[in-house]
């Protein structure tokens, strides 16, 4: 894979609000912004650095809170250009965290148990998030066509987002993908383009296709633009924070694909204790996989450091990315804050699809089942305290994986008469 | 079909807030606050007579503001209790008001064109609200279980609110609906019932269960609770002038199906002239109607002041009611705001889904086909001024009629490799 470093974008002119700098997860090395996501030195990922210097902790909350209800309300946290909002863009996020008390009934969870619900996003799924910052980075690098390997939620959001931004794009995705995902990611009118393969064939590919003149001009949202997109996961743990009344929960279950997500939420829970806007207390983050697709999980269990790549066979196919590119820094987060990551099989994830439908009127897509599902276990055996407030992330729709619950349906069919509905039984 | 009157549930009791009588459409005949629909004097409709009179303009609109992002921020303008965003209930609204300047140049307006998009309530269409003022009104007359004959959208909403807020749920939909919204209704776990027949059937139907010690302790949300439930499309009014910055919008175009959403939007608007929430001037209300069930389009355009009954046969099935209640209000308010009511082919629907996906990024169902289609012939047909502030509904969502589109898919399918990729003809 050819890495790109800094250079040809004249990145100096570049306005990306606070974002300073590109800097190494892994050896700090720094570079100038770009469309570039590993280190020119040791290849680790590169990740945003901030200059937050000039912020006032209590001025900060107030423009937060005088800010629009979507994630621009954060924009000084965030590598976007002070005016964003004003600019054609899906304005995701400020979705609702439910408190979920018919849930915690069913769980047992005592401590306030709530479902941030990211099915309230423009194509229905956290993914608008990321999409959004990798948006105005493309943007600021000066590419046409927006990209991406998805596993279906963001081949949505990239085609939604390139529309409204009125870029070209051009997304990949696995042949095999639910239908609700594949027509949705059509409608928007960008090329879409069915891979012989699984995500982990479509990344690779894609990871290629940068290095190839066919590539110029491209910005993939999860590849050259990953250090941007990325960030986006920010917001959810900015929201969940501030609609705690700016305070953080004890725990939090987010599910994992990548990985990113969980990783840049831990990354936003710090910002905002460094920043003063949250008090600095102990908080846990547990990681959801489907068995499935579980390589973190395994590697959690058998105390590696490193996660092992599996081929993914699960419904839960949104989460299913046998190769993580940030396994390694979730099993760090969750150990370094006394969480775990759990997996759960797919009839587990869809009876807990059915429990917060049936509790809450919230219906999630097979990665919410995989949340809940993972909550309702790490209850049972006692690794996830019931009595700490708990925050389970819901990240996409059901409308989109139906398959997982088509054996739902009507109840009985009737001739529109009362001796027809008599026989049926159903009166109260 | 039988005329309940008020009395039994002891009504004067009943706390909803500022909603004081039920007052005919009709003949103008008070009752107290009951679950009943039709006027006993006239068989007129019955609607929510308010008191207002206490409130100051200026503290009114402070206190909207610092409300909720949800419908409850207007709770002091619906038949709710005060502390009704207190209670479990799914808080929908505050949609995101889009401007759609890539649409406006695609239809040519130049005065400013925004889309209302519903799709971002939480069971992803305009029928949350509705759902959540009858809720309100069935705790209030201790109904245990929450009904209605439904084209689809309704039953999903019911049976997420009734989760929720810990009722049963029985309802009633045509046997033929679309997969979406027959897994989505039913994924709640409340019963879900399919009539051979059409929407009139199972409307007749219910009718004749209210009747029946059957239907006992049921609150349908669209038959016997029906005054409340059509208050929560004011919201829709009420939202888009606040987000206009307390402005009346010039042009709205809303769909048409039963007529209520589009008669109390009218209301809405009026309540905020009234109370000096806006400025008192001209605006123009356009109905939109699929071909394939049109009662209302052929009415206006005849002339006509009743509506004759239609046989739907459209792929708008959301809308598809061939007698709809409110056909005769919807013909007065057109006529006297100047507005029209047209219709569109299944064809044009199909369109301007697409249209709308393509431009503004946002995936509407066929009801938001109907109603970008219908705006797109007005133009056309010089009835629907360019120059002014134009305001589309999209009520519903995308996922949910994915038929309509299903011709949209895959651009290619390609090996995961560069030379598959150049044989595509796919580069930039
Ligand atoms: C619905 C949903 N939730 C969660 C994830 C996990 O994302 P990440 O790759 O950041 O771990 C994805 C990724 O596609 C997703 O589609
Ligand atoms: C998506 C959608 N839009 C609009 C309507 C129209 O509603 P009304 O019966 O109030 O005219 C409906 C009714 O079912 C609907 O489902
Ligand atoms: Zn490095
Ligand atoms: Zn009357």
């Amino acid at each position: 894979m050819a890495v790109q470093t800094v250079a040809s974008t004249g990145n100096t002119t570049v306005d990306l609000g606070p974002a300073a700098a590109l800097s190494c997860r892994e050896c700090g090395h720094r570079v100038p912004l770009g469309p570039v996501f590993a280190c020119e030195e040791c290849f680790g990922p590169l990740e945003i650095a901030y200059d937050f210097s000039s912020y006032d902790t209590e001025e900060l909350r107030k423009r937060i809170e005088a800010g629009p209800a979507n994630i621009w309300r954060y924009a000084p946290l965030l590598p976007v250009p002070a005016d964003v909002a004003d600019k054609p863009n899906l304005n995701p996020g400020w979705t609702k965290l439910v408190k979920a008390d018919n849930l915690a009934r069913t769980l047992g969870v005592t401590g306030g148990l709530y479902v941030k619900d990211d099915s309230g996003n423009p194509t229905h799924s956290f993914k608008d998030r990321v999409v959004a910052q990798a948006l105005e980075a493309a943007r600021a690098f000066g590419f046409t066509t927006l990209s991406c390997s998805s596993t279906g939620n963001l081949a949505g959001a990239v085609g939604a987002a390139a529309a409204r931004a009125g870029l070209r794009s051009c997304v990949f995705i696995p042949h095999d993908l639910e239908q609700g995902k594949v027509v949705m990611a059509a409608v928007y009118g960008g090329e879409l383009v069915g891979i012989e393969g699984n995500y982990d064939d479509v990344n690779r590919f894609c990871s290629e296709l940068i290095g190839d003149p066919a590539g110029e001009g491209w910005g993939f949202v999860n590849v050259n633009l990953r250090p941007y997109y990325a960030e986006g996961s920010k917001t959810l743990a900015y929201e969940i924070c501030e609609q705690l009344g700016w305070r953080l929960p004890d725990q939090i279950v987010v599910p994992i694909a990548s990985g990113s997500q969980l990783t840049k939420i831990d990354k936003g829970l710090q910002e905002l204790i460094k920043l003063g806007l949250v008090e600095d207390r102990p908080y846990k983050i547990f990681g959801a996989q489907a068995e499935g697709c579980s390589p973190v999980s395994v590697a959690f269990k058998a105390g590696h450091d490193v996660v092992r790549p599996q081929k993914p066979n699960t419904i839960a196919k949104s989460l299913a990315i046998g190769n993580p590119a940030d396994g390694p820094y979730v099993l760090d987060i969750a150990r370094r804050t006394g969480g775990a990551v759990e997996d759960v099989t797919d009839e587990q994830v869809v009876d807990a699809i059915k429990i917060l439908a049936r509790t809450e009127g919230i219906f999630a897509e097979t990665a919410g089942g995989v949340t809940v599902g993972v909550t309702k276990k790490l209850i049972e055996n006692g690794v996830l305290d019931p009595t700490k407030t708990t925050v389970v992330l819901n990240t996409g729709d059901g409308l989109k994986t139906l398959d997982a619950v088509a054996g739902t349906g009507l109840t009985a069919t009737i001739r529109p008469n009362l001796d027809s509905f008599r026989e049926a039984g159903l009166a109260s």
